[in-house]
């Protein structure tokens, strides 16, 4: 027997499967303008999407959040605009459908097409940042996917009201209300129902800390897009120029600490620990960055402190740094692959062939050469927006935007041909 | 606490992932003189490896095995030379990794290229064939993949005997021991170990028949590249010329029985049923295929039998077919992604508007446009080879050849930059 909330959640799962269908064929002219009249709700919305917020603020701190959580949770007038402005941004995009991803023709006649097509049906779930129903459900609109939403208790109203709007956009210019949906609940048990909902869900993308996206892993019957840790690292090479590596470092560690591209491990060579150990390393703690070391480290400016085994495998997302000394890019390498979580890792170096070695030995999904691992992002990378970042090997890697929400079919165009044999 | 499997299978994976390091970092030159190799030490030992396949048939007509399993099971002098040559095919193959997917620069002079480069460690789980050893580690070894095989235990002698073979053929050529190792029991606590194996194993390719594919489906806490039924249409539309129609349909149906692209459902156009569906029928019924059919397909053939709800989903794999009316076009993609197993597709039809609705519209890893669905193949697609065909949306879908047996990574090469605010 299902339980009331299998049967619910069943029920979204076979609406969005019919709203995924008819979205596949709907022209990009019409989605974009679709997430344009959303974009246009949202901004006629505002106040009521305010107070709806202000209401949720008004729990969030009786129940005694923490002041970051609530920094998650807090919509102003500019955060409202910014919403509706990202939905016209990926409006803009180029139609990720349709294109052909290759095209060969046999040896008798027929025509074979890779085409890309939506994935389908995207489960979101997320935390208290309620902006993300904007903008999680303007990628996959765009991508002719539908959507279901599940955000997190403390944002509940707030993005609720913010999927009326945008609904009411998409609807306006005809597109099926199922699109998006919003789980109707915030009991837990509709979580465990949605992972399980794989008829329904072609892919599942958590948005949210470590614990959301761990128990997600845990539970899910549905591919995911997710990263769970970004244990990114910069090494330093003997070839490289020390006042670009410290320009590097510093950014890569300290322009946000709080994001997954963020720095957490720097490695520097050997072969230069002599010359570039101690100025990284005191720039480092005159920047306010609190730097866990090895004896090499420990040795080079007494301010640092020793580093544990746990150290590199933690991402601090925070104004602390773990640092060590390693054998030219062999060793970078190995320490990555052994201790890092597959995200995105930088060398800086002017040896080429140093680089190249960097390059192709780091399995990450990203690796940088001469440039700051905060770089790793969609925007960044020139993919308009991104849903997240995704450290699996599985069809999308890196930076997922609306391209890597879609996937393919082949199309073969004959004039009876029959197979022989 | 571990049991001794989880121990031995554990051991198995941090193997693979070592040598899958290494073969990363291998020219496909290397690769594929290793497959070359390969494919000597094969034919070398074929008269052992016709020893070994005795035992295991001995054992097999001992357990009372069906002919059909007797069949796959067995291997002659012309199979092991099969083998051989597949191999070679494979190392002819172009080389998947390296490959530049993409490459764009960014405003601030980063280069970013989107690069091919291997999954991993693939498991393959396989049934009664013993040639899929061959075939399925060949196919890894190209793509500089590692691999961990587990065969059926009717061929277990077999396999190991190939697998021998082919270890020693990689490693004359410097390739590691470990990039294709045979879990080395029949046990089946093994499979659910190796189903676990998430930190080693990238992805699962399992091979075999439908109780093995759900069964991994079931257990499998890793990503799988898989189809576990070919419910495959054939939709004649009002605008078909009849004598191609046929011709299709008696090969996508009456070819081959047993593959997973024959036709097991026959959709006519109501539109055309009058003059098509009678001549359709009896082609069949002739040709010695039973036909369980609607009230229309009842009426134009005696000799049909009624067909019950069951028989639009199943999956005969022999010499049956279901048969029905609908309403054009519509009407059979609405059956076809209701009913069908999203694998393979065909239309017959001179009206290029009904066709392209028809490939548009079915949710299938493959739809083709007069031809017949038994091209649902990587050989005959021009792949070269394939580990399978796979119905899942994620990353592979159709046939999975080396190119599929591949994902990619960024890397950015850039002077210094650092992300700006």
């Amino acid at each position: 027997m299902m339980s009331d909330i299998e049967t619910m959640m069943t029920e979204l799962g076979r609406r969005a499967r019919g709203a995924a269908r008819a979205l596949a064929l709907v022209p990009d002219k019409t989605r974009s303008n679709g997430l344009r009249a959303a974009a246009q709700a949202i901004r006629i919305d505002a106040r009521h999407i305010a107070a709806a917020n202000a209401q949720d603020m008004e729990a969030a701190e009786a129940k005694g959040l923490s002041g970051a959580m609530l920094d998650r949770l807090r919509l102003d007038a500019g955060r409202i605009e910014a919403m509706a402005k990202g939905l016209e941004d990926i409006a803009h995009l180029p139609d990720p459908l349709g294109r052909t991803l290759a095209e060969w023709t046999r040896p008798n006649g027929m025509v074979i097409s890779r085409v890309a097509v939506p994935l389908g049906v995207i489960g979101i779930i997320y935390e208290s940042r309620p902006n993300v129903t904007a903008d999680a459900a303007g990628l996959c609109i765009k991508s002719g996917n539908a959507t279901i939403l599940r955000g997190g208790s403390e944002s509940f109203h707030t993005s609720r009201t913010i999927m009326t709007a945008l609904v009411g956009g998409l609807t306006a210019v005809g597109l099926p209300a199922e699109a998006v949906q919003m789980v109707p609940t915030t009991d837990r048990e509709a979580v465990g129902a949605m992972l399980r909902l794989s008829d329904y869900i072609d892919v599942i993308v958590p948005r949210g800390g470590k614990s959301l996206v761990a128990r997600v892993v845990e539970e899910s019957r549905i591919p995911l897009f997710q990263h769970l840790e970004g244990i990114c690292h910069t090494y330093v090479d003997a070839a490289a120029d020390l006042e670009m590596a410290k320009t590097i470092v510093l950014n890569a560690k300290m322009r946000r600490t709080g994001i997954c591209g963020a720095t957490e491990t720097l490695l520097v060579d050997r072969a230069c620990a002599s010359t570039h150990l101690q100025p990284l390393v005191a720039m480092l703690i005159d920047a306010g960055c609190e730097v866990r070391g090895d004896e090499a480290v420990l040795a080079a400016d007494p301010r640092a402190v020793p580093a544990s085994e746990e150290d590199w495998i933690t991402e601090y997302l925070d104004a602390v740094i773990s640092a060590k000394v390693v054998d030219g890019v062999a060793g970078a390498v190995d320490h990555v692959n052994t201790h890092g979580s597959h995200h995105t890792e930088a060398i800086v170096t002017e040896d080429a062939a140093a680089a190249e070695a960097f390059l192709q030995g780091c399995d990450s999904a990203i690796v940088l050469w001469n440039a700051s691992t905060q770089f790793a992002d969609g925007g960044e990378f020139g993919m308009g927006a991104e849903i997240g970042i995704s450290t699996g090997k599985m069809h999308a890697r890196g930076p997922v935007g609306v391209e890597q929400l879609t996937t393919f079919k082949y199309l073969v165009r004959g004039s009876g041909q029959v197979r022989p044999g």
